[in-house]
């Protein structure tokens, strides 16, 4: 894309026939903003994509679509979309092959944000789409990407009118709040971690407690939930696999390396490029250690005024996944709260 | 350093012996500002070390000292100190091995910055120190750090005053400058580059003219150039050994764990935990493909008015050497202007 | 507005009969951007808003509408448009008035931005309003809104690929050079300048060049001129008056005091609350003085790598007129090359 | 100066004559960092005048020095130094006029920072300047300035450490937290808010607690806190007078014009270039209204995640006040948590 309104190249694979408007269930773009609470390119990208869209398909059709933007394109990070489709004919073979669902939650109120309320919310529509994809182990579930809202000056003062308080009134901390809250309720769908663990008091602070699966990021745009979840499913046939690892923090590339290898893509060193194109997508989340270390040293991401941490630490988790794959058009989202251990994060695989 | 006036861990190690100050001879270091034009992390840090050093040694012996600060520890790089001494006892028995040797340059005028006189500056000073090494082959020289001079608003002013012209009156644009003119300086020295080509139109313009062992980095705090070069000499000996590999891109990390495994430190992945030590050092230039795209796909660098690309292309390739040698203790030094092909940047590597 | 995407100010406007679509001609806009390169906000109100006026008017007459955002809304600020419309029945009591005019010019090539071809093509579509809205004294002319191209690493990469160069390969400099060659087409149509003076050295370098009328904004999402020109016609009629004032540096408040006092709204201090609805727009440049000092004190707006100059300067002469008029709600612009003298800028006032 | 570490012009008025280092009680200076957390120009600045001051004193002498310096010159804010001497032949004509005490107080701990217990530290150490210089009457108590402490990532680690929490673990929040609680403090000894309202929870939420004379700022090179009091006392001479003003927001500027006029500059637009030097000092304070507008339209500093509402708010009322006095060598400093009401903050002016 070259640019959040970009979609040349969306529109090219449908006239040419790559892409089938009516089997998209969802696009994954990362755009190139700051990923924080000003960044208007998600908004701009989601509504570019949707007049596009609607060129091809009918309002409705174009209404079920979850349009997921992830700001923030640090280092040499391509802006990119990811658009998923569901074929018909992938689900009459015989399986198991990526399997992919998804789902739109309530509108959630300013005081729900960064609460047991959001994570509920957010725990029965995985639960759902799950059961839907026919898969009934949750360690089949691989990735769960949720858009889920934020808190603005306008939304606080809302609340605050009502006589209701926010979790926060912090904007920017906001939307780590609610990537907690959300990735907190895929860890309870997946059975990651104890119910009675996740309280008010634990999201944002309880760091042991995280999902192995979840990827969440917050935009101003919406006041719900979009969610897509995909697994692998017995069901489900066609040419694509998906598995998952975790990063300890955002240098833990080994864990990668050795998921590429269960799908086939084994490789010492950098994933030559005559393998590159059987990735079809890298999918990670990234945040800075709350230590204030990694590996013993001290990194100054939380120290810096200037620059967002969520910026630092897309950018860096992006080298080393980069170097690894080959090639930077890859996701990879910050602000992983709750989204793998403190200072780490998960990383979805899609092979060809 | 837990901060860039933070010289305890010098005065601990010249306390406990491990450090001789009347045997150092250069201190690199990476300081947590923007290291741009207004990053004065690297005038306090020097400030700061000069103070410490003061307490153990005459002010001459001070001043001999060549002090090279790089500001910007983006992603998870560590603010740190790399401090080199030369033993006379290292010079007694057979090498090759390590050597190291410095120099300062004159101050140069406004109006020379970015032009050949720079690099004729710092070329002639390079082949002296090549020469006193006794280093013969200039193929036997792996790095060669520099910190010069940038303009600043009050300094472009001057020079107006006297009715010249500077190469540029925009201040960041000119750290690139003297950046690049310095990196050529280099290049004369070690015979990369004909002797034709760095004319004052090519500085700065001409990316296919670049030294594979310069590393540069401006700074508000000198006039002149403080140089230190590091090469094999017979004529020394010591525990220490380098070599180096020059990065096509950020992510070329193979050149890198090439000469890792040249020094004695082969891995198929990263460097494990155990041979971390025996890395004394990793020195690093990154930049921004000016094509604005790495290996096919776009990159937001150089259209970023929020971060310098300077900023974003060194957290990128942090995590990528990073990624490679297991931590982020690591000298990565943005802006490599004629350092490297564009977009990519020399790394030495110092080995136990 | 509460968003770049926020058009339902405009929309119940259109509903509430105070605004007629039809009469639309121009809608200025501040929008929350960096005002920079990557600023995207300006594409997504000018996109949003051409999605409102699609519900109001056919395609070819929306495409008639010069929509200019100005990007960047620093300190209190307020993001706003300001709707222009032309309706038949002011021209036909006796003047004079405020008359608006407005033109589009043809897309021009890269390599014409920043210089006099670009200066030139400006100029005749200035000339040529101004005769149209009968206007024969350019002394009458007070204000010329210009949204203006700018270059991208694409557009620089295009421009190479057939052999010619650009005025600058830095993209954030192209944007300086563009508003400046388009201020000087301005200052040529009105007189202002000598023809001979404006030359491709003199675009970006000679400050003593400059308009006292002309506001120029550089966006990413054009290639050619979106002209508006606004000044007090003998034909026109109806409420609104317009003046103008130039100042000196960022706080050079007294000659607007002045011009808001020709206007009917003199004030010793700040304007009373009861006055400022009479104050219909204020639409004023800044910049940071190239000088690297205001008034005798340096200031650091042009040597801070974190913060563009541009910011700075808008957040900081908001300051001093919002000060003066009583709110933030009015129209900052940065970038104010050639368009009043060194660090100050023309201010436009509309008065009913 | 023409950076944190040029002391040239306090060395050249100690050798001219026209300082008396012994008679030095404080030095507040405006330096060119971000202010925030990682502005380490405070530091540097700090540094260096106890270089420099060092030269003229003992070390005991220059350690009783209170050095108070205020990151953050935005918009054109020049970086300067405002030195306070107290002479002995000033306290032997008869009075009032400005009188200057100050105080240091011991160290805070992390979990004291941002609580009560922070603000009872201050209030015991400005009640007893006050009645040290001879003032009976809070109301003659014109300026508080307050150097406090912050938290960083290790401060916060070795409180948790211990098993002690902190107020906060967001190290720019610490700051906010550390000046309120400090202003709380200075309004505890002036007798502005009741003793029971300043609570934990009070501190850093309810803006109607505040402090018309209290100016704090946060910085990262101590743990406890420097202050400076600044009043009318009958038992002082000499040639200046001080008076104070609240403004409500950052364009409220009739106050300060108030002010003026009662130190006998009255000027009904800016203060003429005749009067500016009778101006020896403005000192204020800036912040961002929490309600995300002013004077009911909206502002955007506090949704912007690229630069800190701080820095928006310094430059903007700088650009106000700097309109009213001619110029811009006035310190203002951002972060006025409990100083003033919500969106405003004192003022105070020294005037020969």
């Amino acid at each position: 894309m070259t640019g959040p309104d970009d979609t040349a190249g969306l529109a090219a694979a449908i006239r040419d026939g790559r892409i089938r408007p009516d089997a998209i269930v969802a696009i994954l773009g990362k755009t190139e903003g700051n990923g924080c609470v000003n960044d208007f390119t998600r908004g701009f990208a989601v509504q570019s994509l949707r007049l596009e869209l609607a060129r091809h398909l009918p309002p409705a059709a174009v209404d079920r679509i979850a349009l997921v933007m992830s700001g923030g394109t640090e280092g040499a990070l391509a802006p990119h979309a990811l658009v998923i489709e569901v074929r018909p004919e992938d689900q009459e073979r015989a399986g198991p092959a990526l399997a992919v669902g998804q789902a739109v939650t309530r509108d959630i109120r300013p005081e729900e944000l960064g609460r047991r309320a959001q994570a509920e919310v957010v725990a029965e529509a995985v639960a759902k789409v799950t059961a839907d994809l026919g898969i009934s182990d949750p360690a089949d579930i691989h990735f769960v990407q949720i858009k889920c809202p934020l808190l603005t000056m306008e939304r606080v003062a809302e609340a605050r009118a009502r006589g209701v308080t926010t979790a926060t009134t912090d904007t920017l901390k906001s939307m780590g709040l609610s990537r907690g809250a959300s990735a907190l309720g895929v860890a309870l769908a997946l059975g990651e971690v104890p119910d009675a663990a996740v309280t008010d008091a634990a999201i944002g602070t309880d760091r042991s407690l995280y999902s192995t699966r979840a990827s969440t990021s917050a935009g101003v745009e919406l006041l719900g939930h979009e969610i897509v979840v995909m697994g692998m499913s017995p069901r489900w046939s066609g040419p694509l696999r998906i598995d998952h690892a975790v990063m300890a923090d955002g240098i833990d590339i080994e864990p990668v390396r050795a998921a590429l290898a269960r799908l086939g893509l084994a490789s010492p060193g950098q994933l030559p490029a005559a393998d590159r194109d059987r990735l079809v997508a890298l999918l990670a989340k990234a945040e800075a250690p709350s230590t204030g270390r990694m590996r013993g040293f001290r990194h100054t991401m939380l120290d810096d005024s200037d620059i967002s941490s969520t910026r630092h630490a897309r950018g860096f988790a992006a080298g080393a996944l980069a170097s690894l794959v080959g090639h930077a058009e890859i996701f990879v989202s910050g602000g992983a709260e709750h989204q793998g251990p403190d200072g780490g994060g998960p990383v979805a695989l899609i092979v060809r």
